[in-house]
């Protein structure tokens, strides 16, 4: 195997992978600091409130945040320990388990939000144009169906940001 | 605080977040399959092999990497063990540590590169056209200068791909 990039694609690469690890550290640096809380745990809860009913089977959850079984176990134990989640049977058919948000988690996410969100802009967000925004929902939205096996054409009837 | 962000940028980010993660999941789980590593193994080797003579002093490594000391520490233990790295007295001073890539770990990382680089093709490149390939440039080239406080004057005169 001889594989290569070409140098504009492997300075774009480097850029994105570098900076990005560098961004995610920083982002769960602050959310630590303002929250005391990682990243995984501010993902949770946002999943987990925007779910039906606040609530979401495990094995949805393992995926939508790429865990492994074992790791979202161990995520979630750690949670319920802090009262932001707790666990019930699936009511469709008693077998499965499913995280449920708690009225304290809410609430925790609704306080930690604004601040995250602060982070997200002056790290990255206002020193993008809208033409950028554009180009990065392009480039991620198609990453993200591709890796998560989602038909495109299914998906390409999706308005973008800056179509409308 | 009442932060919120517009939904073209919410959208956006939520996008690239999401994505992101979920290509560094993927390309870590490519690495562990074909080169029996981590993104982390990966990322010091190719440091140490861009480095004058091969070596980086243990503080340099941890800022290029975005770890702390104390994984730092792990990281480059778990190498050494592996045959990958060694560790010695900077020249300079005698005082600091250098980690230092061994021919075994130049070796490892020759083998490992192609198939990496296929899984960053794969997963990401060859999607983009060359006006996505400059976006991401720019904006994650911005991003990692905002980040590492590298002033923005004096590197405005690097030369962006597509610029040419």
């Amino acid at each position: 195997m001889t594989e290569s990039l070409e140098p504009d694609r492997r300075t774009a690469w480097r850029a994105y992978i570098e900076a990005s690890q560098r961004l995610f550290t920083r982002l769960e640096d602050d959310l630590r600091v303002d929250s005391a809380m990682s990243f995984a745990d501010y993902h949770v809860l946002v999943l987990l409130a925007e779910a039906p009913g606040q609530r979401l089977r495990m094995g949805e959850l393992a995926g939508r945040l790429v865990f492994s079984p074992s790791r979202l176990t161990y995520q979630i134990s750690s949670m319920q320990r802090r009262g932001l989640v707790t666990r019930a049977p699936c009511p469709d058919d008693g077998r499965g388990n499913e995280a449920v948000l708690t009225a304290a988690g809410l609430l925790t996410l609704r306080e930690a939000a604004p601040h995250h969100l602060h982070s997200v802009r002056t790290h990255l967000l206002d020193d993008l144009d809208d033409a950028e925004v554009a180009c990065l929902y392009r480039i991620f939205t198609r990453l993200g169906r591709r890796l998560t096996g989602v038909d495109d054409t299914a998906a390409a009837h999706t308005t973008a940001p800056g179509d409308s």
